[in-house]
């Protein structure tokens, strides 16, 4: 298990294999959360600046999250407590079914909570690419994540 | 068709019905977006800080997309050109089976592209609120709105 003291400030992971980005998922996934015409049909999409049926960006987002968790487990489990949130999500450029995608993740900075011994804040930026290795999509995500020994406050 | 020109600042939204939240979807999408176990499974959930299985953070932005989606349906059709991303998303409270989710969208800002004149950024916040109003997420989205008349720069 991979606690909070055990993190590395700059360390970078990378997703252990590529996410690959069907027709059927696009349209699944858009016809139950983002039923807009240019994520749903070839023919709407071609009148849009996107050329052709692309991906929701809540899909790219949710693709990014399971690529995520695979790179966690392909390594040590870490001892994750779930994400108060995401402080800037950007959508660079659109990912059309076909795309394999992957995730390159750099531990940007840590944190212990005063308030919250037990826990330790992190904050990683995603960068996502695809198989040309365009960027795709960035991402700042904070986390929470246990503390071996919240008894001994090393920083802050 | 609602154009960038038609957007008054300050003007709320609501979703027009509640998206009500399944036992079925919530171990669904996290089964294939965030297969962490407090997302998955009962047992694994009670030994976490969440307490009973919950949804993933990523499934509650999906929900939020629908009823934004069927918000603007309600409405008159906007000219939606996409979104480059989102500048702020909270998770604060689960989202748990049972739930009904609806959503508060307020128009913060607009502004013209000067380097785009066809397009128009909007910036809104969005509030997710449970069946007991309590507030479960929040957001800050951009969003690109075509313009009705692309010539004429009536602002910056």
């Amino acid at each position: 298990m991979k606690y909070y003291e055990d993190m590395v400030v700059g360390t970078v992971t990378h997703s252990p294999r590529p996410y690959k980005v069907t027709r059927e998922e696009v349209i699944d996934f858009a016809s139950k959360y983002d039923p807009q015409p240019f994520h749903l049909d070839d023919e709407a999409a071609a009148k849009t600046f996107f050329g052709k049926l692309s991906a929701s960006g809540w899909h790219t987002a949710a693709m990014t999250m399971r690529l995520m968790v695979e790179s966690w487990k392909d390594q040590e489990e870490s001892a994750s407590l779930g994400s108060p949130g995401v402080d800037e999500l950007r959508w660079i450029k659109p990912v059309y079914p076909g795309d394999e995608l992957r995730v390159e993740t750099t531990l940007m900075s840590k944190r212990r909570m005063k308030s919250r011994p037990e826990m330790g804040l992190t904050k990683t930026q995603q960068k996502v690419f695809n198989q040309n290795d365009e960027l795709v999509m960035t991402m700042i995500g904070n986390g929470l994540i246990k503390v071996r020994n919240p008894d001994v406050m090393e920083d802050d």
